[in-house]
């Protein structure tokens, strides 16, 4: 990208407020979000043909886009590797058109393996779920609701236990989508997690980013996995390998603080809130890893961390000025 | 007691009354609970003065109302031990002046053992809470906030870290209690435990009941054991010996169920809510139990576990005719 373009206050103004949404979203999946964060790239790549006549204009916009929505959920690996593919894939565009078109083919060719990857994921997961069992689900994930949905769909009968997961309390969007599959849910805070884990067969998970370290996911995921071990409960992470990343991108999660607010509207003074979003399983915690590729294990992940092409414009390190 | 006095059912529902916010109180801890129990036993006392003339009338009242402070609050085992010790009291008397002077002299030694006993373990409690140090509480135990207060009221400067304790919030009291007594605190909600014992040098809880299989507190509790094993952190009870109980009445606490409306009040159609107070921590998974004899091991508390006697009308069994 020429770095000379410099965006037009207003256009990103714009921009922004298409991806404010996802933003403040705090109750969606990671999957889902890049599924709305395809539809952002969409609107962009749309309302630019009325005012950014120009090629650059028009990549700086899109490469506005992509840094942007990292920027406002930089735990979430598909958003990143959603906005590396569509500015890989329209850096050689020498035409309006060419870029119109290459950046339609990296949005589609997003959703089509995410969706993919979700349905060969719920086929492994269906084996995970055994007949008439408790299975214990935490958060919100979209992979892990379509699994379990699924899984309901092809005539297994199975009850699932879920807890708030405060202070979002994206647990009950998780009970209410499962009981309106016809699931029957058992629901309790998260501090009861330990009461109701050792009924499970097995416990699910969603997760936000992979890397060397472990996966990153809603904060309670390590309380729940050192539970589980202490149980005896066989821990999933349902993810497809799209929620790779690089280990150094890894601790963006830790960025992820929300205001104290939201934990407590009128703490007294002398009370300090701390409101993190995210945190880190390690690999010997998780029984398994369920992605696309099947059931990976730590020893399965090297090939998966940095085997794809990171754009300049995302890397970490300060870009070289070409 | 003579079984044949019925007692009238206009004194029960007096008695009742009396008793009702013990029954209705989610955010105190055992210890505290115990005093405001001795206030009804006076109030009992006092009002009987007026319409129960006869002997056995007045020692019918006095067992109500200790069965009554039992069956609302079964997990808590000082309401036990103070019913058992005004029952016990009270069984020779044989004039009203005798069971007035009787019950009162239980009443003040009950409350002074449970007074001496606090500063006792403040004592202890002190040199756990190394100087700079950030300390995690969990919950709401007068004991541990009295152990707290006493600390920096001596001049030790440390942080705390509280959670929430879901779903009655009773945390946010402990950070209220902490912070008018100048003690600095950081406050999240309960899964996010794990992301901040390991920064602590300990952790401290209140108990509600002791027996052989370990120590019953606020649900959440078990969690917070599991969690300070797997980091390394020493996590004490801290508990006067009133807490004890014998194994058969342990199990009571199960009985403590809460409506499911005080977790979450518009829940689907469909989705069962669970909403326990309390859980067992095993004594493995706890560093000591610091009480007004020192701190204790798993092995030196046999001796507490049944040395005192039960009053007939508190045994588990029914009791036999007499």
């Amino acid at each position: 990208m020429d770095k000379s373009v410099v965006l037009d206050p207003t256009v990103q103004n714009r921009i922004s407020e298409l991806i404010k949404p996802i933003a403040e979203d705090l109750l969606s999946g990671a999957a889902e979000i890049a599924l709305r964060a395809i539809t952002v790239f969409q609107s962009v790549l749309a309302n630019s043909e009325n005012d950014l006549p120009q090629l650059a204009q028009r990549k700086a916009a899109l490469t506005y886009t992509a840094t942007t929505l990292i920027d406002v959920q930089p735990a979430m690996a598909p958003l990143f590797h959603l906005g590396n593919d569509v500015l890989i894939a329209i850096e050689p565009a020498t035409s309006l058109e060419e870029l119109a078109d290459r950046c339609e083919g990296a949005l589609t060719k997003f959703e089509k393996m995410l969706c993919a990857s979700a349905a060969t994921i719920a086929d492994i997961a269906y084996d995970l779920i055994d007949p008439g069992e408790l299975i214990f689900a935490y958060s919100f994930s979209s992979t892990v609701v379509s699994c379990l949905l699924n899984a309901r769909a092809r005539g297994r009968f199975f009850r699932v236990v879920c807890t708030e997961a405060r202070p979002s309390m994206e647990g009950r969007k998780l009970a209410s989508r499962l009981t309106s599959g016809g699931i029957e849910v058992i629901h309790t805070f998260d501090n009861a997690m330990g009461l109701v884990l050792g009924n499970c067969s097995a416990a699910f998970m969603g997760c936000d980013c992979i890397a060397r370290p472990g996966v990153v996911n809603k904060v309670g995921s390590w309380m729940l996995a050192v539970a589980c071990r202490e149980l005896g409960v066989p821990l999933y992470a349902l993810s497809g390998t799209e929620k790779f990343i690089t280990d150094e991108r890894m601790f963006e999660f830790e960025r992820h603080e929300r205001p104290g607010i939201e934990v407590w509207d009128n703490a007294p003074k002398g009370v300090a809130i701390l409101n993190q979003q995210f945190d880190l399983v390690p690999f010997n915690l998780l029984s398994g890893l369920v992605t696309e590729k099947g059931i990976l294990k730590e020893s399965d992940i090297e090939p998966y961390l940095s085997n794809f092409p990171v754009h300049k414009a995302l890397k970490m390190a300060p870009a070289e000025v070409s």
